[in-house]
């Protein structure tokens, strides 16, 4: 008889995660704390099976399949290692999967928070029934995962898909990640609100206030809104040449106005899409901010 | 007991190849003709089971454990059919792996060509022992595939991994494909000819002689291939972050000219690449002008 739930971990360098959840991929409890993202890893470990124990409380310990976890940077999934955690330095290169797993005394698995979040949507979300698929997430930055051929993309090092660095503009704008021209660079929610407060000359300005304006007629936000949709729809017909998923799943705080910058991506993707790849739907994440939780959990729900 | 040969069939626009193939790769007796592109589809599915009898001669077909074949065009490889074929218009659309099964008495496979090419490297050439590869064919077009976790990349319709197709530069040249900035239209043996011939003003020139030259001296020569070596290099540093290969194989009729790129391809391979990514080899094909052909036997000597 296969167990009925699971645990959810989702480690951001802001806020740590947890929820359970049922293979309905329903959320029953859920509970969050700010990460103890400058403590050592077994102290970030600890407060992370904390977390699992509390949203199982009143559940039969044997009724939980195991425990997922989306984790930041990239994790070399067969042994649930996360490295390169610029956000929470303590946990680089530490063993989770097995720390956690004994800690809990239950299977663990550990996964890329973008890749998570497209199994989640792959198998809870708006990607469900497809065999290819790309979730972008927007927001400060851009991440992702793949789907293709009905599996997770990893790689080598679980480095693949790393779809924010893409180059979109040689010698373009300087990138967090120190290259120049990405996606990223242009395309994120923080490049927009970069580019608007500087041509309005208002430092103050963020993303938010920026599409109010729009929606208040004001022609500059406008085209700066016109010009996100743009960058963005060029990323995505890269894309699909490379990936051929039968849609892109695009998430994160920026999808908050997808409707709006809707029309201008499929535009903009037409435009730089091959005729084979031209009109494959952008939409949006089903999950919202719950996508890398409920992949987490699918983790557990598709071990064989 | 599992049959010893396979026979691998390599169709192109220009000419029609054949192989018999043992499990360890090597090539037994090899023929090849030049395509009857402009005739019906049935005819080129004649010649090409003629092909496949003539290389088999002196051969027990019990000994044959199948045909792979390698084809152009994106190819449904479920049912072995390929689409958007302009080489050979009379394919569109047929169920080739089915009729070829009917002539020929044995099992059939077909793959996109750029697969088979770097499925072909990954069992038994340059990428032998990896679990991740990008193959990129650098000719008069740019092509390839991938393998990632240890299976070929296909996506929707088999048509992932048009590697020569992500944007290098916005609103760039324009491409064969219709698309502006393609990397095949700045990295491509007709791109480095091309941009030969209008910065040299001559229009005999081809890629060969410019490497003639370049070898000779020729200041303006070295430049032209420095910047393709860097053209290729940008490329490359995109496919490494979308798909974290161990190593990318380039193979392709530019790629006679490897050891004279390797230098200036590492350099801006390694400027555009987040460090992660930096120093992934970059190998010349070790088949030739064989791994398509090694590539679609391995179609056969695969199957379960």
């Amino acid at each position: 008889v296969s167990k009925p739930l699971a645990i959810a971990l989702d480690l951001g360098g802001t806020q740590a995660r947890a929820a359970l959840i049922n293979r309905a991929g329903e959320i029953l409890a859920r509970k969050s704390e700010n990460t103890k993202a400058q403590d050592s890893g077994d102290v970030v470990l600890a407060q992370l099976a904390n977390l699992a124990q509390i949203v199982a409380v009143g559940h039969d310990w044997q009724t939980i399949a195991g425990v997922g976890l989306s984790s930041p940077g990239p994790v070399d999934t067969t042994t649930g290692t996360a490295f390169q955690l610029a956000t929470i330095p303590g946990l680089n290169g530490l063993p989770m999967q097995n720390i956690l797993e004994q800690s809990l005394s239950l299977p663990v698995r550990v996964e890329n928070d973008g890749t998570a979040a497209a199994i989640g949507e792959w198998r809870f979300g708006a990607g469900r029934g497809h065999d290819h698929l790309v979730y972008v997430t927007v927001s400060t930055g851009i991440g992702g995962g793949v789907i293709c051929d009905g599996s997770p993309l990893r790689g080598r090092r679980g480095l693949a898909a790393e779809v924010g660095h893409l180059r979109l503009v040689p010698n373009g704008e300087v990138c967090g990640c120190g290259i120049k021209g990405c996606f990223e660079a242009y395309a994120s929610g923080t490049a927009l609100a970069k580019r608007a407060r500087k041509r309005m000359n208002n430092t103050a300005l963020d993303t938010e206030m920026i599409f109010a304006a729009a929606k208040n007629g004001d022609a500059a936000a406008n085209t700066l809104i016109d010009e996100e949709a743009a960058f963005l729809g060029q990323g995505f017909a890269t894309l699909l040449h490379l990936y051929s998923p039968d849609l892109i799943i695009m998430g994160g705080g920026v999808s908050a106005q997808f409707e709006r910058l809707h029309q201008g991506m499929v535009r903009e993707l037409n435009a730089n899409a091959m005729p084979a790849f031209q009109n494959t739907p952008i939409v949006k994440a089903a999950l919202g901010g719950h996508s890398g939780l409920i992949g987490a959990a699918s983790l557990i729900f598709d071990l064989r």
